[in-house]
C-alpha cells in the first residue's frame, strides 16, 4: 500500500512540528516547521493544512506545550487555556471535540502523552480500514466522482479496489477556490497511479447525464448526530445532483460531532479575497465583492450510506 | 440607459473588423483588428469574442469579403465557400442558420450589404427589447443568479428594472474555466453601477438554501426547436438546482436553430489545457488530465420561461 504526503501531513519531531504545506501543492512537497503553538495555529487560519492535518496538529500542539512545559507544577491553566484558543480557529470545524477529549484525559487523571500518541495510532489505522470499508461499496468499473480532498484515504480506496480486482476509474471536481481537488486529489491518485480526470465544479451535471460517473464518495468536515455533515462548499449541490441522476453518495465521516443537526453547524465565511484573486493573479474585476462560505451542509437523507470512522467511545 | 461594450462588442470599420478581446477583459478593454477572414475567424476558435460577438462577426466577414471583391464578376463561389468554412469552426454554436439567411438573401437576389447591415440593425433593437421584456418578470428586491455572460444584456436588464422603481441585486457565478461570470458580467454590472456579488461555481446550492437568490435568469447559445437549450457549461445544474429550491429559471433565448432537440446539439469539447491553466499558470500537477465539455444542455421542462428574440420569420 503507498501513502500519500496527505495522508499524514503532521508530525512532531523534537521540539517542532512538520507540517505539510498544502497550498505549495502539488508543485512542491514542503513542510512548515512550527515552534509554538501560535505558528502551529497560523497554519490551520491560513489554511496551510486542512482536513486530517488539522486533527493532528491539534493533538501534535498539546504533545508540544507539555514537553515546554514539563518543569511546571500545575499543567491544567496552560492547557485548559490553550483548549479555548484552539476551539476558536475555524467555526465549522469542530475542535472543541478534540480539545475535550485531552482536557477528558487531563481530568481523569490518565498519562497525557501517551494518550494522545496511543489516540493518533488508533486514527491511522482507523483511517485505513475506513478506506477499506469505502472499497467495499465499490464494483468492477466503476468511476467515482469526488469532490475536495479526503486527505489520503482516495489512493486507499483506489488500492484496496485493485487488490480486490475490481478496476475502477476517479473524477475530482477541481474545488474552486482552493483547488484541493486538481492539486491535492487529483495529484496523490496520480502519484498512486489511478486513472484520474479533473473536471470544473460547473461539470457535474453533465458529466452525470453523459454516464460518466457511477458513484460519489466525499469526505466530510464534521458529522452532526442525526447524520448531516458538513464538508467543503460544493458537496451539497453534487449530492442534490447526485439523487436527480439516481447515484449513490458515499461520505466518509469523521467522529461524530456536538452538533445535533446539520442546522447547529456554523458556517465559516472566508474573505472573498481567497476567491477574487489565485496566487496574486485577480480573477475579478476591481472592487467587486465576493462571498465565500467555504462549507455546506448535506442533509441525511441525500446521503445513501457513511462510512463511519470506528474509533469507538464517545468522540 | 448605458451599455456595456459587451453589448456590440464587434464593427466593421473600413476593411477591418475591430474585435473586443474578450480574454483581456475587465484588465484591458482592447479591441483586435482583423482585415481578413482568417483572421476573424481565429478570434472565434480562440474564444476572443463569444455569444453574440461571434453572430456580429460572422455577418461582418461576409461584409469584408465582400468589400474586397466589389470587382469579381461572380461573387456566389466565394461567398459558398466562405460559409463552410464558417460552419464548422464551433460545433455547439449554429452558425450555419447564419450563413443560410445570407446565402439565402444571395439566392434571392437581395441586395447583400443593405441586406445584412438592416439585420444587424434589427438584431441590435430587438436585443434592447429582449432585455426590456426580462426585466417585465421582475420584483422589486430580486436576487438574480445569472451564469457566464449574455453580452451586455444583464445591465439592461438591471437598468430596466430600476426604470421601473424595482431594486434588484445580482449574484454571478465565476463560470469556470473562463471566468466569464467575474471577468464580464461582474464587471459589466458593477461599471452599469448595479449591485453585484461573484460566487464560485460549486456555491449554487448553498447560497440558494440560504435565501439569498429569487430568480435564475442565463442566456442560450442555441435553442432547439422543442425549447431545449444550450448555453455555457454549468448552466444545467443550475436549472437542477434551481428546480430543487423552487426557484423560477428564465433564459434568453437566441433565433431557433435547426436542431429539433437538445440531442441533436453536439457538445463542444475543448482542450483540457484550458481547464488546467489559467494564464500560464498551472492548477493542475503534470500530466493528469481534463475533460471540458463547453456547453451543456438544459432540457425544456427545467425552463419556466423563455424569453424569445423576436427576430420574425424563420430564423
Amino acid at each position: 500500500m503507498k501513502f500519500s504526503p496527505l495522508f499524514w501531513p503532521v508530525e512532531l519531531k523534537g521540539n517542532t512540528i512538520h507540517i505539510l504545506d498544502e497550498t505549495l501543492l502539488p508543485q512542491k512537497v514542503k513542510y512548515i516547521k512550527a515552534r509554538n503553538e501560535k505558528q502551529a495555529l497560523r497554519a490551520i487560519k491560513e489554511m496551510k493544512t486542512r482536513a486530517v492535518g488539522q486533527v493532528i496538529l491539534v493533538f501534535c500542539i498539546f504533545l508540544l506545550v507539555l514537553k515546554k512545559n514539563r518543569k511546571k507544577k500545575d499543567i491544567k491553566p496552560v492547557l485548559f487555556k490553550l483548549a479555548d484558543t484552539i476551539n476558536t480557529v475555524r467555526p465549522t470545524l469542530s475542535f472543541k471535540y478534540l480539545t475535550d477529549m485531552v482536557l477528558g484525559w487531563l481530568i481523569a487523571g490518565a498519562p497525557l502523552e501517551k494518550s494522545i500518541l496511543g489516540f493518533l495510532e488508533v486514527l491511522k489505522n482507523k483511517r485505513i480500514e475506513q478506506a477499506e470499508s469505502a472499497s467495499a461499496f465499490l464494483a468492477d468499473g466503476d468511476a467515482i466522482l469526488t469532490h475536495c480532498n479526503i486527505s489520503g484515504q482516495m489512493p486507499l480506496i483506489g488500492q484496496f479496489a485493485r487488490k480486490q480486482k475490481k478496476n475502477v476509474k476517479f473524477f475530482v471536481t477541481e474545488t474552486r477556490p482552493y483547488l484541493q481537488g486538481s492539486r491535492l486529489t487529483a495529484w496523490e491518485l496520480q502519484e498512486t497511479g489511478l486513472d484520474v480526470t479533473i473536471i470544473s465544479d460547473n461539470m457535474v451535471a453533465e458529466v452525470m447525464k453523459e454516464g460518466k460517473i457511477s458513484k460519489v464518495i466525499v469526505g466530510a468536515d464534521n458529522l452532526a448526530q442525526n447524520g448531516d455533515i458538513a464538508n467543503k462548499i460544493g458537496t451539497y449541490q453534487i449530492a442534490i445532483l447526485a439523487r436527480h441522476f439516481n447515484l449513490p453518495f458515499y461520505v466518509l465521516c469523521p467522529p461524530q460531532s456536538a452538533a445535533k443537526t446539520g442546522k447547529d453547524i456554523a458556517i465559516e465565511i472566508r474573505p472573498d479575497k481567497e476567491l477574487l484573486e489565485y496566487q496574486g493573479l485577480k480573477l475579478a474585476p476591481k472592487g467587486v465583492k465576493g462571498y465565500y462560505p467555504a462549507f455546506d451542509v448535506t442533509p441525511d437523507n441525500l446521503i445513501t450510506q457513511h462510512i463511519y470512522l470506528e474509533i469507538g467511545g464517545k468522540i
